[in-house]
């Protein structure tokens, strides 16, 4: 989508040798998210999904001394059945706004010889919440996650 | 849609006596909505509207004494034609997070026998921005441009 302010997101792309179809059940089944969305040795304790415009998008995260991350839920906004998925931390389910939105992420899928072009463009609402985020380490942490989505989607073709 | 934080909504409803279709073309055309979208003597000076779910959203109003505001622009969350609209402050077009969201509008445009029921349902964060949206005159400011809306909507009839 054309957007002026593209200098406000980070993007992480990369192509996985599984298809799209499987990466999309990795994000979109509870069972599954819960295996892959959260660094090692972090862990997805919990995940939600009702997977319409408005539904709810929530995980819990846990550290390995036991700190829970139960941040409130966002919603998705788009859903492409094994393509695309648009969901923000700006509105609660059911598009109420909240206090302090964070990021809209934009994740395609898109089919290639070699399996899947993962993108995940993240969107911020300003320079500082675009830093802060890069400096959480965003790269490395959708690139740790990918590997473990990509062993989890292994686990499905097998 | 179930929502437990309902005590956050103002609600405006009321029977008018056009019917859906002419709401809907009111709500959805930049050249009728600056005809009845800000109760006069404010007045709209412009309209923008990509009808579709991130499309922009976006009106600039002007007071008698030629003061513009010219808020950011919002984006549409649902399109269902002539019958349900959702659009939301917290998102620009594109979906991109902004600072300071203040509303979600969930309209319905419900035919009846007389006519169309008109709803408003307008989503706040907090309770603060929910007395501080009444204080403004949400109730009278959302009549008053109904009325508006009715007169435009009647000369499409004629």
């Amino acid at each position: 989508m054309a957007d002026a302010a593209q200098d406000l997101d980070l993007v992480f792309t990369r192509v996985v040798a599984v298809p799209p179809r499987l990466v999309w059940r990795c994000w979109t089944e509870p069972a599954l998210l819960v295996r892959w969305f959260t660094p090692h040795p972090w862990k997805t304790i919990h995940a939600e999904v009702d997977l319409r415009p408005g539904g709810i998008f929530h995980t819990v995260m846990e550290s390995p001394e036991g700190q829970v991350m139960d941040e409130p839920p966002g919603c998705w906004l788009e859903v492409v059945p094994h393509s695309r998925l648009v969901w923000t931390d700006a509105l609660l389910p059911g598009f109420r706004p909240r206090p302090n939105p964070f990021v809209t992420a934009v994740l395609t899928f898109e089919e290639v010889a070699e399996g899947t072009r993962y993108t995940a463009r993240v969107m911020h609402k300003d320079d500082a919440d675009r830093e802060r985020h890069a400096a959480m380490g965003f790269e490395h942490g959708w690139g740790a996650a990918l590997d473990q989505l990509v062993g989890v989607a292994r686990g499905l073709e097998a």
